[in-house]
């Protein structure tokens, strides 16, 4: 089985961290192929590197298809061009945004999501009220950093994200709580164990996700919205 | 007043549809400039469309606000890239879908749409959803013409939006119409005298919203997730 | 254009203020035409007060509709008989808080409304869950003044409505601010320009709004629920 | 107990109809005391008869208020002037519709609701959304009747509701049917038997809630918006 | 009129004490038989004391229908078993948390629950979100002590109550506070005079909507998923 | 791995068809232990039959954890007891309902149910509430079959079910379809091949999601209201 993990944005750094985390939680047949745009943004953190970054997104997973991928992976929080990746791809195709709330909805009633940025509460709101999970969220926290500088001064970002996980812990009435950045991915395991409860990251969701699908056997449909696209002149 | 209409798809044909459209409802102060993308997706028919269509609509914007646009209209019924353009945006920008419910919703309790293929009828409910407008909503009936067809055949055309508009009046209870697609836009008033009831059109709604928020001095915010982007290095 | 803007209560001082307020941002072809009821409640601060003022607003609605009035315009927060205004009205018409709630939203992902009493938040908060907005709106603010007591001491009411309206900024993760009373309509320029973020006034966003009905041709809907009353023995 | 039943509109027949049925489903020791407003619409199919209606359903509740009355009810399938009546009374108020979709949901999973005209859906569906219960309502069907009409051919009516309510139980996923006025009061008990599920009639459900409440010694809060009315010059 | 008043946990101090409280509201001519399971747990604080708690509901319901009881309650604030008790049952079955909640949106808009332990909190919300009264909500507070705690320092327990409820009012924007457990059903009196607003017992609430609903002559529904369970060789 | 498939349901014909299609679809690593409780009813078809059927499934969750169990399927299209089967659990524990949701949402924007008889109807439309699922759901369609007649003549069973599934196809605006009992596990191949879009059965969309949570490392939260019972006297 073969596993494309697209980084939508064109961050080096950002995309090894990805890969690592992702290879990492993969089963052991499992090919992760990771990936990112050439061109694009270099983080993403509004509507509008969103919006940007989506024909990126699509141009890999089109390649992906033509390589014989088993499965995609959208692998920013905002999910950017997920419906439209759906309707160009044959396998199935997961955002992390969106694994992360199907993973941590099977293992506790209400979860907190902590992200990076302010702005950026919104595009978790639209895609918790789109996706049907609004009622399970209890919060979504910020500990204002912006994407890039996550990886600049790993300490400091580890001890904000500690540190709004545990008021998330107290003060949230949840049960879980998931990670809102795919650049938060590698502290994921450090931070369950000092937190005491389960935090779920994206991308290894994502990545058991698709192989779940793969293994039931179950593809994107190919009826309705999500048919190729209609051909042009 | 100079208001910039953005034909996301890159039919000339529909360009000239909607600026006709555009400039038979704008005020006689109100300069109407419509442009189209030179790259991208001939007509929009789904998801897919829609995010290709985004850079387009983005460049476009940016070219407006270089050009001193008092407002944005976004004219296609999916409202594609509206959150990004808000914000590299200075000036008001409108979709109009969005431009047609909030009309609808203002001369009725509830409304029908009118579109075009039932593959993207999941695009104007993900729509209604985000914006608020679903209980509004009675239904969504698709007269299953492609985009492009549209303009191709006009007389079937007119009597297929015509017998589903009469069936809506009748059954949906409803007491206005929303016309799926900016290529509707030239039908909408002999739609309108034969139907007996009010049918909106977008585009002619979106215009005259953009006039509204300019004559009132509001600007798109830039406080919050619609502030400009974030500069990267 | 004629535009009759309706003062639900009978506060002269405060028909005045509103009427200046529409005035100041009518279109120069419009005319202003501002009335309230010779009988009726001074100001309206809860459900018994709007449902008293129903009256008084219908009556002004059918004499509008004689002296052919092209628009209508219910003048207070809580948009008392709107539906049934529409019922006897042949020319749009919109209230000032639903004109406020679609404004902002146009503008901004969210709002949050600063009003005079806390106990006519919950009007809010029904007009808000009808119209389909609540969940664009961050929270309601009070800033616990009676409705005539805003312009006993004008000064202490702007500095109330001030710091309510910077808290709503730096706190409630909004875009935009929503003017929750006609009363206040005269302070809606100087506030903008202190907070910084674009702030909504009620009247002027529905003079802009009925202008813009007008603009487009469209009245409200005479068929179904708006249908002139049935009559009757 | 004394309990006062205001009908809305100014039908003596209809008046004299809802009577019977109060006093029918009463408690011994209940008094009832039907009244009905000597101004106003003779029949309520509308937003505006609604709106008119509510002047005169207020005076009642003051007058019965005087009176020494322990519970009031409000006649009519709209629940005209609910929250305003709320606000001046002491003792509990409660509305017919409300009452009919209390009771139905502790007897059933969802209901249809069967009224008269098509034109007072809306007023159903709104107060299913502000009150919670849209989702237990399986569908809202009309006989086609005017109020007024439903007593002049008695034999005509009863078909009528029979053919729906029918139709409801074989079509609808429902336990038990509303009926939507309180001219249908009086052919309630004939219809649970020739339909064979339960059929709730909002006068008399809205008479033993009354009772239930004073029996309870909790009457309306005056804390918060139902406070009384602030008094002004 | 026999009402069975069903205590789900083991807790004869607990049964004795609602059937107290249900003596002490039930109307003269209505003879309370409360009982509780001979097996099960002694108190209910979570998903799986009510899971385990069904069968002795259930068992419960069944002797009283062969006993003849004309309605049954189920005196649990999670409403444990209740659509099941539906079922086999033929009289009406009201649980205590949808009692209350209906007593309670009768005479305020909105309330605030005031329960036991955090943990079931979940409880609520999801009761809360099923019927439909999500809205009407405006906070659930704790007074964190164990079910069984409740009698063991009653001066101590009602001292939390009132301080909890007194922040209810003071903070929640409410007209009512709802009592989130039986075990609270005996201070419901004190804690109404000393708060200044209704407070609502559920099984006080319950004990007089079954006298409305035998008065009125409904009983559940037989049509559709509350007809007796299907039989099984 | 070692997974317990529970069939809440006492039949063994029904275990043998749930333990083949889940061993069928288990990875090659997975140890699939499928059991039914000794007691209990022969199937679930209704409210009743749920809360009954409680008790087999947590003392099946509790041998199973004793066993060293890494996750538990509750193989019932109601997913009975499962909350509560979590606060017991320490393993992730999946109800099929809840995984055919799930994984229908990852391949397609909107699906339909297929289920046995229309009295169980209301409990996949609680659980799409409660989950939030609501607005994905198309339709809930019913073969009219008890649960038990499913394996008595298979050939009919299948031709309703294809007849069924068609029509969702053609009339439903949906990609994938949902087969509402583990009865029909054994056709889901069959049927995704003869409708040609994917159709989605719980019991294997359960067993890829626990393998998915195991792999992944994360278990029921035991933080909040999962945490184990509190122990009592």
């Amino acid at each position: 089985m073969k596993i494309q993990v697209i980084n939508p944005n064109t961050s080096i750094e950002m995309t090894h961290s990805i890969d690592a985390s992702a290879k990492n939680i993969a089963s052991f047949s499992t090919e992760i192929v990771t990936v990112c745009p050439k061109k694009g943004v270099e983080s993403i953190e509004g509507h509008y590197d969103e919006a940007i970054s989506a024909i990126g997104v699509l141009e890999l997973v089109q390649q992906g298809r033509l390589d014989g991928i088993d499965g995609h992976i959208i692998a920013c929080f905002g999910d950017p061009a997920l419906h439209a990746a759906r309707e160009i791809a044959d396998a199935p195709v997961i955002g992390i945004a969106e694994a992360a709330f199907h993973v941590a909805s099977l293992i506790a009633t209400k979860f907190t999501i902590v992200t990076t940025l302010s702005r950026t509460k919104i595009i978790a709101e639209h895609l918790l009220h789109e996706y049907g999970f609004s009622h399970k969220c209890s919060k979504i926290r910020c500990i204002d950093l912006p994407v890039l500088a996550l990886e600049q001064d790993e300490n400091n970002t580890y001890q904000r994200l500690k540190e709004s996980c545990l008021l998330a812990k107290a003060q949230d009435d949840i049960g879980a709580i998931v990670l809102g950045c795919g650049g938060m991915s590698k502290m994921v395991n450090q931070l369950s164990q000092d937190i005491g409860i389960p935090v779920v990251d994206g991308v290894g969701a994502a990545v058991k996700l698709v192989e779940a699908l793969v293994g039931l056997g179950v593809k994107t449909s190919k009826w309705g919205d999500y048919a190729y696209p209609t051909t042009k002149s």
